[in-house]
């Protein structure tokens, strides 16, 4: 039994947290904490994008030595595309925190997101940095979630709890999306605890198996950031019993791994520039996993479907042109498209089962597009939002 | 030399041309006929979308054999995902108009845009056509061009003229974009006439060497329509001798071709849908055209990018961020940037040249985005449009 417990990532043991503001941002906290009292083991996915921040150089760096004892978080500037300054940045950045935490730099993990092509202000994150550990607390997650948000509207944490052998095992989390978003290995920043005790391993397999399965699979504006990374530190102050693959302990971990990121790529994706209604694009009979997720994406990232949806026109016409647009072979005469559980196109045929009917399906908060293939047995799903004058006004004015 | 002209495509000898209202959209002209006084060689570059509207089909057909007398069009309504009924009703266009003109089905090329999944109207649509071939006139490309419009604000025409061995040899297109424009095999709707002798082969040629470099380098959303076409028709009635890839006047039916093929993309971008300003994206250094293209593509079409021309905000680092998320393999230290000719990243470091200067860069109604990849000798560049809260009001309401 998995239940949804108050809190994100200090609910479990050992782990504070804390976020200040430090004029890194105009307003607003801008810069978080999140500290293991113990030494723990890390893993994390981080973007593919070509152009990496310095900071996630850096974090890769801390990830392949598997153990860590914070994170570090600024807002309102990516620290990225700025050459060596901006890697000698992110390492002060880690050296600053590890001296008043008294730790070694090399367990600090480093995250930024923000403007990129912009230099850090370094004497205001030093500052921020002292004020960051100087309010770590067992109550500072919400304050972090807070402090890692851009154009995030509300600050996401979740915590779960189950039991293995008799000891509670909890698992936080907190994360910030809203533009930027894309189903890529990694898509934004989440920042997960645990009072499980894993090894590392085993640690960046159960990451891996959930991050396909959650945060890979939404998708707000189909952009890549050059910044993106979920993280989890797990500390074993538990004092459960080591999870491993093969014990059934495994089983629950990951479904309370699975609960909490696909709650926070909920979040994101209900939180997304200018999102006010989600759509659900699921297909099926895919000649391979590659061929459905393609489809899937074609769809979930089309502008004309995500402007539908906004609309509440069920012009379904415009998913079909994306299904054909999507590069993967369809045959048309094997093709069935729904809305929502009305049936719109089968056989190479409209099935034109009448307006209002179809417009009862695009008028909910959450729209299901549905499309089988007819090629196979595979599948995949995305979610996403639609696309509306939200989006553009909050990003013609982004950095001015 | 070849020079502009007035009129669009029966400015070439031999070519009539009509548009009428027949009912097919709630209001304005819906159905466009060219028609060649005689036989004229025909080519044409059609969408590669996996679900081809039937009129898609009908003309691929039409154009194997590579001779064609008449090109009927209409708007308001695709024809596509309409199953047998949508074939049989293309067959029937084509039908009735060949009975009209006195000429065999088979020379009948047939064009439809608009909603995706509707049936035609096919009594308004016979009415229609016969009022076509009623009104078909030396001065009937203006209502050609104005009835295949759909979201288009205004018609697009041009002609141009240049000499052959004392011939004075015409060339003339119409075309309509607005919405589901991107670089692809084809890309909207585009009818060109000319009274230059080509053969077939000669004239596909031409055709998909000009197209590559014109409507297929254009975009306003990135998505691809299911009946897009860029049709051609040659009637030799000019008088002129046969132009052949050998001959040198090849070179300037080539160059004639791109003027027209160049104007009417551009056309189509300014006219895209909420399209306020335009950006070029170039491209070059690149490993192979493949990978130009790739990476030009990826930053024309950036959401991202698009709001900050939109909101004449100087924010690179989102050309920065979508060159990264391109998939191209980028090294960074080779990466160079700039925004008009202000250079802001080079040897991966940024170059700040401050913000005015960048300002004066992003406030052009024509914004220039360069980008060298330091990786060999290949270049593209695409044209695009911004991204204003006007596409979404156009397409969050365009069925309903």
């Amino acid at each position: 039994m998995i239940h949804r417990i108050k809190g994100g990532v200090t609910a479990p043991a050992g782990f504070l947290s804390s976020g200040v503001s430090c004029g890194i941002k105009k307003r607003g906290k801008d810069l978080a904490l999140i500290f293991s009292e113990r030494v723990a083991t890390a893993a994390g996915t981080l973007t593919t994008n070509a152009l990496k921040a310095p900071c996630v150089l850096w974090t890769q760096e801390v990830l392949k030595q598997g153990v860590a004892q914070a994170i570090l978080a600024n807002s309102g500037n990516a620290n990225c595309c700025t050459g060596r300054r901006g890697t000698e940045d992110t390492k002060r950045m880690a050296q600053w925190t590890a001296q008043r935490l008294k730790v070694q730099p090399s367990t600090i993990l480093v995250a930024s997101t923000g403007v990129i092509g912009r230099f850090l202000p370094m004497d205001r994150a030093r500052r921020g940095i002292a004020h960051t550990v100087q309010t770590l607390s067992k109550t500072g997650s919400l304050c972090a979630a807070e402090a890692i948000m851009t154009t995030d509207t509300r600050p996401k944490e979740i915590a779960v709890r189950f039991t293995s052998k008799g000891h509670p095992v909890t698992l936080g989390g907190i994360a910030k999306g809203s533009g930027m978003v894309c189903p890529h290995m990694a898509t934004m920043l989440c920042f997960l605890t645990t009072d499980a005790q894993v090894d590392r391993i085993t640690l960046r397999n159960a990451l891996q198996t959930i991050v396909a399965d959650t945060f890979n699979l939404i998708t707000i504006d189909g952009e890549m950031s050059t910044n993106d990374m979920v993280l989890i530190l797990a500390n074993g102050a538990s004092g459960a019993s080591p999870i491993r693959q093969a014990n059934p302990s495994y089983r629950d971990f990951l479904q309370a791994l699975r609960m909490v990121c696909r709650y926070l790529a909920h979040e994101i994706v209900r939180d997304g520039e200018g999102v006010t209604r989600l759509m659900t694009v699921r297909v099926s009979q895919a000649a391979s996993s590659k061929d459905a997720r393609q489809v899937a994406s074609q769809i979930a990232n089309s502008l004309l479907v995500k402007t539908m949806v906004a609309g509440r026109d069920p012009n379904w016409g415009r998913v079909a042109a994306a299904v054909g647009a999507s590069g993967v072979k369809v045959n048309p005469a094997h093709l069935t498209i729904r809305l929502g559980n009305i049936l719109v196109f089968r056989h190479g045929e409209p099935t034109r089962p009448g307006h209002e009917r179809l417009l009862a399906q695009v008028d909910q908060p959450e729209v299901q597009i549905g499309v089988e293939l007819g090629a196979g047995s595979a599948g995949s799903q995305v979610l996403s939002g639609d696309l509306t004058e939200g989006y553009i006004r909050i990003n013609a004015k982004y950095t001015t």
